[in-house]
């Protein structure tokens, strides 16, 4: 069968991992060029066996064997980048988020839908096998209706404030993927949004205008209610849990550690600390999700994670954030005079 | 030692508990007189070889050998039965809530104080083994500052629809046990509270005025963030959860379970569901409570809950339900005008 | 209904724990008399409201009224406590092991069934929660037949070496609860016994030609295998658990904890050390056997644990203890000339 | 760095991996020829890009820039084949066992041993996470000194009787890794095993003259005792367990499963079975072994699993084989005759 043929842009972090997949892990696929403005970041691509190293990204876009395009660009590329494929005709995988502008976002998805091309954003963390299976036990049923949703997402420590002051704040930066996942294990959208937000590791980050510490209600169109509770600063590593509690009973996926051994000694029954931060805990999402895109382009079914779920999570990021800063709940209708 | 003699007014089930312990668990302590309205209930205090079993509560407290009262009697008549006891100089042990009128809770308390007698207020989840570690591992600085705390609350089952309606509402009857905790953990008082509150369980419930599903964020003054989740029915029954989040770590209180075998089939690994109802996850923190009430009789101490801990339980209570009724964050200080 | 009237022998831990349980937990039973050697130690039974407070064997068996006895005597004085009590009518209920002859087992057993008495051993462990619940899941059938059953038993620190002395060795004073776990959990006799001994916490247990360590593998006469290993001295506190292999699962139940409570840090994720000894991790079981003892004098069933019991954990005792120090397999039929 | 070339022989389940992990998962090496005597076989290694693909293991070693052999045929050609390869001066990576004969094993590492090449035996448990995880623990002397050893090693389901009745016996065949396991732990030699074996899955394993259930006791030179049990068939599937109890305390290894969720439900609380079996249980062990391997072979550090460590495993499995049938503990010098 034909390989899909792709192209990537970016080979920062996250770029490095798909680089990898695509490389290793993915079947059906071929890396046929790298993109990175640095030309030394490309020196990697080459160990991997990339033909094609370029450093410009209409270059990149211009190869016309290119079926789709990875765009791992900085955020705020992300909307040209995706344009500019959307216009060569290329399908596209993009991180997240599309843009931190709301009105930008709608601009971009207009184009992809003018022109016809596929999108998937990259909300890894439903592939995790962990938030997967509790999905699997939303829609089998086993839970009944959901009527709460708990999620906990804390990182290992912030990143720089030269890097939180371009972010868009916490709940566009980092909450982004836990109002994703609740959009996703409800099946629903949100109507409403309250957001309590404070300065509890950092005060550079509120005087940056920004919390680091947040507890997140959501309240659904069916009353359904998520709570989200975020800190830039876990002292004991990254924390990622969910827990769906419905009419029929609560499916709950604990944090993942490196192993499970417990050591008893005289003073206490200890174990080792979670997996230490996104790179490790999601390793295995990423290869799945870089797999269902490739799969999705061969089938031609729905994208897994598409175009209104990229809009959607911005939406309620930008609802909190309004929430946290005036202290009073947030309607997703306030945003209806820009939202399609 | 000299015995405190006890007098204890009202049979219902949580009365029978404190009637065991005092007759069986607790030394230092003599039960002295029973009082409840049916007389038939009077029969298991004889079956504990109670000496005196009265149907009138002025008989009880005109007992001149009693030291202090336990008041097990109907919420309504918690500030009548408080007011009557104090004024004939007995200490008072008084189940939860004081009273659903914050003007009577204040009036009670007033009372209380004039009198000099000491009070103390049911909230028996401080007592419970696991709460109580997590309370000490705060206290220790093993967590350090709180920054975040998680209190999950769920009941196996709806009270009767009557019940409800004389209930106070969900955050009243039920909920006023997790605002203790929060304040407890925390050590510090409410400034706000945003809850979000939805009719899941049965129609009934909302067409009473009341919720039966909730999401709680609580504010504290130092902007330490509390969220409590809250379903009158769990279809695996009993809920209890806590946990602290703080600058130094995580602790956690995970649910009770009457065992902890795991059975391996080849369909599923599991194990029994957490244990039945308040009864059986409290049982030993009843018998903590009534002991330190007793130790502290007999010292001299504070009361480890005091009339304080008992007035703002209240307050964030209504707070609570004013917020999920008017959709909006309520400040403790709206109350201001009649809190003390 | 009437009562059951029952007389105490002896006042050392284990007979305190009864002496609080019957006198505080047990319903239907009337303790009607304790004896104990040392007068002082009757002092106790005095704060219980115990009538009447002995210190001779002989005249508490003596008083007319007593329905059965409850023998809590040193090891030494067993035999000669049943065959009294069995030959002045009363029921019997004796702490393991019934003595550390087996000849004199046989004889004490001969006598009980001529008087028609009754006669209850003190493998309290079969009352335990977690491992009822495990006998449960096995005459339920959820495991199927069991092919491999797994016991572990260790001790907190060794008794003093003047004790061990006289214990009759770690089979027959520590290791014989676990062979009756074994008979009870498979349902079956044991055919062989192979024990494997090491000294590995204090040479002075060798010395006295003891061992402190041990691994022993039962084989039923099914060739269900069993296996079971002990030590003297866990750092980290007492630890029992059982596991059962079958053909359709397995069934475990984990060690017990004081809470469930999980600490999170920078450096490890930790938790409570067990319960620390039999007085805390047995506290329940002791409850139930002697509710099950009195419930069984009160309706005529079958002693729960009878004399067969007493009987066949003291040969597989004594065949573990052959086996570890002629380093070879034993079987059980090597004992056939005295067990009838 | 220049990289080590590889030829692999056999392409079975066990070839297939580590054809993968050396094409994809291990670096600094190149994986220049693949042999299997059926030609189908090797389709699979030209999808991954393999450059030759042969059918003959004389054709395979006399490719001469070929650095290290990786020996997955089939157990009877072990021995041929590492000596084939030693004479041609290629280093080897062997699957266990080296061979069923002992007299045959020790002719091989003879030969190994005077053509001075390498050798590594492929006990992949060794580099299992959780596994090696207890070893460090061990080592570190995080536990004191091991006094008593547990391994839980339990397949889903037995080989068929054909495969079964040239296997060696479950003792070889199976239970060769626990043992190799204990010796890796305690790093002390066994002195004395007793196996007690049964037929509990398939009475045509027993007509055959195996057992497919069995407790293995360790006896190691310094008396710390380990102990072992087997089934070829656990319903819930794939069971491998590892415990050490030393002087400072105890390090446990829980079973793997495929994520960590709980479903609670008006039943039951739950989790998903165990992984299947090896291929995805010890999938990270296979690539750390071979990572392992090629970084010994460019370092010149010792083989991480040597030549002894095939010898002693074998002369144990055939030990405990012997035990087994003939119902007695069989010291290790009843085989010195024969091992150097």
């Amino acid at each position: 069968m034909k390989k899909i043929k792709v192209a990537l842009a970016g080979l920062g972090r996250i770029g490095k991992i798909h680089l990898h997949n695509l490389c290793r892990n993915v079947a059906g696929v071929e890396l046929v060029a790298v993109m990175d403005v640095m030309e030394e970041s490309g020196e990697i691509a080459k160990e991997y066996g990339v033909p094609r190293v370029l450093n410009d990204f209409d270059e990149l876009i211009a190869i016309e064997e290119v079926d789709a395009v990875v765009i791992c660009s900085p955020t705020d590329l992300h909307a040209d980048h995706i344009i500019k494929a959307a216009r060569a005709g290329k399908d596209i995988f993009c991180e997240k988020p599309l843009d931190l502008s709301l009105a930008k976002v709608i601009e971009v998805l207009k184009v992809v839908e003018e022109c016809g091309v596929k999108l998937m954003l990259g909300f890894n963390r439903r592939f995790d096998p962990d938030f997967a299976k509790i999905r699997d036990l939303v829609v089998s049923d086993s839970v009944g209706d959901p009527q709460i949703i708990k999620i906990t997402s804390r990182d290992p420590g912030p990143p720089p404030l030269s890097y939180i002051k371009v972010s868009g704040g916490m709940f566009l930066d980092m909450a982004i993927h836990d109002f994703d996942m609740a959009r996703y294990i409800s099946g629903k959208e949100v109507k409403e949004v309250f957001a309590a937000g404070a300065v509890k590791v950092d005060p550079g980050i509120g005087e940056a205008g920004d919390f680091d510490t947040a507890v997140t209600t959501l309240i659904f169109e069916d009353d359904t209610l998520a709570v989200i509770d975020n800190s830039r600063e876990a002292a004991y590593g990254y924390d990622q849990r969910l827990e769906v509690f419905g009419s029929k009973g609560m499916a709950q996926a604990d944090n993942n550690f490196p192993n499970n051994h417990r050591l008893f000694t005289g003073e206490r029954v200890s174990g080792d600390l979670p997996l230490h931060f996104f790179l490790e805990r999601y390793q295995e999402s990423y290869v799945k999700e870089m797999k269902q895109f490739i799969e999705a382009l061969k089938t031609g079914v729905d994208m897994p994670v598409g175009a209104r779920d990229g809009l959607m999570s911005i939406v309620i990021a930008l609802a909190a954030t309004k929430s946290a800063k005036e202290k009073r709940p947030v309607k997703i209708t306030e945003f209806n005079t820009i939202v399609p």
